[in-house]
């Protein structure tokens, strides 16, 4: 398993007049958390997009169970629990506040496509080489 | 069952450099639309709000098919398929572009909270007699 | 002069824990006007873009009044006071909502510029003859 | 003169289909950089919102110089030229790339108001006392 903390400070723009952070904007954080989770592996999602990889959202999910307010600052767990096979990923992703209350729950699931023919493909191996030795625990 | 769609241009600041609409903002499309539909049910949110009822989102979930684009013209379709019994209502939404090709499905779950106390509460009664028409075909 | 109104409304996402919209949100207001105006002309500037012409913004400026709230129906006028010479266009916008408030006052300013080699080039003409008898009046 | 630094880390739902930051979202990096140098201080926005003192945004300015590019690194210097007088506060913004290319400047007044009564009121003291070092090296 695959497991990474980032911190996230809740900006004004993201409060919305029930005072707390609006739903929809979780998942630009739960994306910033895993673009900072390749980051501390070596590697950065802007490598990969100039490899001619992206890689869409394919399906999210979220369960809001507290909310996070201004100024919060928020932690975002990324957590990959099992390594990609194929073309397709899936990240979970777990919001505390300071006082650590989990706030929310989240899952993203994502394609790897050539950009150019929009075909999917496998994980880049620069990226599987990186994510490999935290599955590799059994043997 | 309730039906009615909603019609939402999308603006260039939803597009990102994939040349698409970024996923977390189909959950604006949702609510936006949402809004709509009560609307033409003869009440809106605010007015709710200003019953002292709002409506955090307590869960979402949303499929992508086919990407969206910068100027499209989409066709929100929001569903509730059962009255709400309880604090509990539960939304599907349904992107479409013009062409009628379906772009994403979603689930929206929320609830019905006083604003003063932060209690669950039911289904305001303005809004039950409105919506009570539709899911009274068996009868 | 060219001028031309365009109604959005506000979405809860525009909101932002004072109650109001964030001030940052009218800039997206502006653009799907300017948006709008153009499509009223015959043209989309989606059609500008596959001509290999884009339109990024150099300079902007707004004053707040007064506030915009949730789901208020604001109108936003758009007005081209000069036909542009060169590769500069410098659009005004007003914002009112119901009671014919003026709520906000922006000025943007875009160059147009070649998508390819990133030069500024002279307005389409394709744009100018659509623009062009608003300005004519005089004569 | 009071001057601060702070660093933002650029998510891909900020930029647009032209590969590049839209417009519209330098004024929450902007704010984001304010609220942080007031924290260097030892305060906070919130504090502030909880002594009953809001500052709603009364005229923002921009000029964009150089697109900024997802995942940049900025930094966005905050500059205070002169302690506020009465209800009125002026900041200047400045965004730097990694390679200190400058990329944009703003200009952002806001006005500091009761949130009860909606009236104008003076800065709050605690936050003069504050700032007023950075005013007095002339003595």
């Amino acid at each position: 398993m695959f497991s990474s903390d980032h911190h996230i400070r809740v900006r004004y723009i993201e409060t919305d007049q029930m005072g707390v952070v609006y739903h929809g904007h979780y998942f630009q954080y739960f994306e910033s958390a895993r673009a900072e989770s390749i980051r501390q592996l070596g590697l950065t999602y802007s490598d990969m997009e100039k490899m001619g990889v992206i890689m869409p959202v394919i399906e999210v999910q979220c369960r809001y169970l507290r909310p996070a307010r201004y100024d919060d600052l928020l932690t975002i767990t990324v957590i990959l629990k099992e390594l990609p096979v194929h073309h397709k990923i899936e990240f979970s992703q777990e919001v505390y506040n300071e006082a650590r209350e989990l706030l929310a729950t989240g899952r993203v699931v994502l394609y790897f496509m050539e950009a150019g023919t929009m075909k999917r493909t496998n994980m880049p191996e620069a990226l599987r080489v990186k994510l490999q030795p935290y599955f590799t625990h059994k043997s």
